[in-house]
């Protein structure tokens, strides 16, 4: 028999249950050879011929290894082209879940044919074989990887299409536009016009508000899948990385008192009452600002400009360099878009603790003190908090404020959201050349100029769902996907 | 509706498939109310009833939330009593293995009153349902963790039945004599002997034996399911640490040049070339022995007498040492039972490598040097290896030889091994209640004793199957399983 090597022609295998070991472990296979490689190694408890079930079967039997020993009792499930998940033949074989047993396993099935799947293989040939668009093969990833409801509702609604549907309406649209530029190309030595200029000209327009309604719809998309940017900002040695690390509530950041000890932005996520945040902690910013040191806290600045939220920290301890922290930074936060906390930590050391309200310190002369420079620096902060982040006094209430000023984070009803930094980049291609089409449309360009700029569009929409792509686009997606789907 | 409180009337679920996402996360349900349940949270695509369909039954369809979102699509197995791993009615979720959808989908299934499993509760109800005995249901734990072919076949031969039917002949033989003891009770007062003195002796003989050799077979069992215990000995800062370290391609163990920095045994598992050892790095023996320092190394001395193999440990740099190590660890070690190597490390430091050959360092003077002086003492090593466990120089030799050295180490054939210390235990007091019954016997001790002595013998050896289990047996059993299994 000769070697199979056409990916169609391929069958594959392999764990979808991830690398910790657990009560139970499925196994994936699928191709055309599943039930005939399946049948080489699992002997149903009942004398069924799993060759001739039909899809959906589920039996109960064992597998045995090559010198006729017992490895494991299973559940065997069938299921026939096209009614499953790839589309082809396939069937999930759910063991005992050892390690051992699940390596074994593989080993017999690729013994009797079956290679062994790479990153996404099942959902690539989903792809390939007409079972879902790219941007919804993209989704399956983010559904898996999703930790909120709100994360999970941007997936689910990607993977069912939702998005898919509203680029599809795009792109007839711009197709219907494009074809009577090209009828009028077709027949331009008469000079007509078949497209009235202004109706086409709205139509564009149309396309373009529409394109850029969602590329405006990813910051939020992206806040919802990688977690809403917290930047944590002050001078040096104010406390910024144990405040990371209480927040985390883990040792992420390396502490000490010796100021600089951050050296490069620290990010890490943290789901807090069903709302993913993202605390970014940055290099202190140091009050005499060289040269060369601008350079090296340029990082930082640009961690605020992404920022949705910016927690600025305060030493309680030194009320004299307030002025000069809060007048630094209020140049680097645009106060009408990104919501500011400014926080004064180490108050432990400057106030007795409270018996009880919202702040568990007195240190109303401060809070004061800072409101007035903040005003004075145009900045209005959302609140002015005393904590301490070394004793872990005060975060409750920073946490709490963190999330009501998020509230409105999820994925409102029945919206598309970009979350994908691919998806965002194409869209931002599709715009520009459709401004480009729509530039050249009101200044009378030629019309096979306006039509290659539409066509331009219709291929970075296209690369979206995979109506156009390459083996290195796919390549570039499905690698980041787990082995077994 | 009334809280339902029995065990029998419960429903539980659970996630079967660990802890880290994969591609899929099966979530198993098992009880009474299971199709009810899931019939509250689960629409069939195609219409189904899923409360009239038959045992093994596979359905494609969806996961909805109270509100009517999408929560996820899945595959649903449906089981029916008595014909399910627990016995009762059963189902299997197979959903996208996100967290975030299986914290999910486990709340709603416990909103419509499902209850959450604990550790092996799935386990407990097929024992308790007469699916499995107990030996059994603790093979299937030792199932899942285990990590070479033989102890899964120890684990397999005992969850098919192997052991348990071992027992079983045992408990009849002894019930047989037991009850013939007790009709001659029943007729004391006319003083006759229904059962022949020497033939018992000889059923006692026979079960003391048979007891005895699945006895003996714990030690083989036991280093199958937990590792060949390999002991690292020698003296002070002669690299012990860093040997087991590099052992394990880790660094497991804090090494540093400070005599005495391992001031535990510490121990780890590692499998080579499908033989799982476990290296026990211990405290190193000084060379001057006071009393408190001797306590201080006793443990070391306990864990050199369990080992199978014993590395020494000999510092190449200090020949004039290697006599007073030698000479102390071989009143500990004991040669005829345990395989020794002698390992000359830091030879690095003394010889040069060789270009190639057995062993990679040209050290035959000092190899001679230490032969000389194990003969002298008694042992015989099975090789004295010069090696650098700081460059890994020679670890591959020392690896082979290990191997090799339990190249036979396999549950042979339909063999029965005892590898469960509960077990074990169990056994043990079995035998010596039998030890008692057969001297009381010739003894002529009067005949109820002797019953009795049978019957302890036969309770220990019922705990093992479960024909006798109290709640705190199950306990202490079930608390080591996984939660899903």
């Amino acid at each position: 028999m000769s070697e199979i090597t056409n990916i169609e022609d391929t069958t594959i295998c392999a764990c979808s249950t991830g690398n910790c070991s657990g009560a139970v472990a499925v196994i994936r296979i699928s191709g055309p050879r599943t039930v005939d490689i399946v049948s080489k190694v699992f002997k149903p408890k009942r004398d069924a011929d799993i060759t001739k079930v039909p899809g959906y079967t589920l039996l109960y039997g064992y597998v045995y290894r090559q010198d006729g020993t017992l490895l494991d009792d299973v559940l065997v499930s069938i299921f026939k082209a096209p009614h499953s998940y790839t589309g082809e033949d396939a069937a999930e074989i759910s063991c005992h879940g050892s390690n051992y047993i699940v390596r074994e396993l593989l080993t017999m099935l690729a013994d009797n044919g079956a290679k062994y799947a790479a990153g996404g293989d099942f959902t690539k040939r989903a792809f390939l074989n007409g079972k879902m668009d790219l941007a919804q093969a993209e989704a399956v990833c983010d559904l898996i990887s999703s930790e909120t409801k709100a994360a999970h509702d941007v997936a689910m609604q990607q993977m069912r299409g939702g998005f898919s549907k509203e680029l599809e309406a795009m792109r007839t649209n711009l197709l219907q536009i494009v074809s009577l530029l090209e009828l009028e190309l077709d027949f331009s030595d008469e000079d007509v016009q078949f497209a009235d200029r202004k109706e086409l000209q709205k139509l564009l327009d149309d396309s373009c508000t529409q394109i850029n309604s969602l590329i405006s719809s990813f910051k939020l998309g992206n806040a919802i899948k990688n977690g809403v940017p917290v930047a944590i900002v002050g001078a040096t040695n104010t406390g910024k990385s144990t405040l990371l690390n209480a927040l985390l509530k883990e040792d992420r950041a390396i502490v000490s008192s010796i100021a600089g000890t951050t050296r490069d932005t620290i990010e890490d996520v943290m789901n807090l009452d069903g709302v993913l945040f993202r605390f970014i902690d940055t290099a202190g910013i140091r009050s005499t600002l060289e040269q060369i040191e601008l350079m090296g806290i340029e990082r930082t600045f640009y961690k605020i400009r992404q920022a949705s939220i910016v927690l600025m920290m305060l030493d309680s301890t030194e009320p004299d360099k307030f002025q000069e922290s809060i007048s630094s930074l209020s140049k680097k936060i645009n106060n009408a878009e990104q919501t500011l906390f400014i926080l004064l930590n180490k108050c432990d050391k400057v106030s007795k603790p409270k018996e009880s309200g919202p702040s568990l310190f007195d240190a109303s002369e401060l809070v004061e003190q800072v409101r007035a420079l903040a005003t004075e620096a145009g900045l209005s902060p959302s609140a002015i908090l005393p904590i301490s982040a070394r004793q872990k006094v005060g975060l409750d209430v920073l946490e709490s404020m963190l999330v009501a000023s998020q509230k409105d984070i999820s994925a409102p009803g029945n919206m598309v959201l970009v979350s994908n930094m691919r998806h965002y980049t194409a869209l931002k291609d599709a715009y520009n050349a459709l401004l480009r089409a729509n530039v050249a449309l009101g200044e009378n360009v030629s019309t096979d100029l306006v039509a290659q700029d539409i066509r331009e569009s219709l291929y970075s929409i296209g690369t979206i769902v995979g109506a156009v792509s390459t083996d290195e686009i796919l390549g570039n997606i499905f690698k980041n996907f787990c082995i077994g789907k």
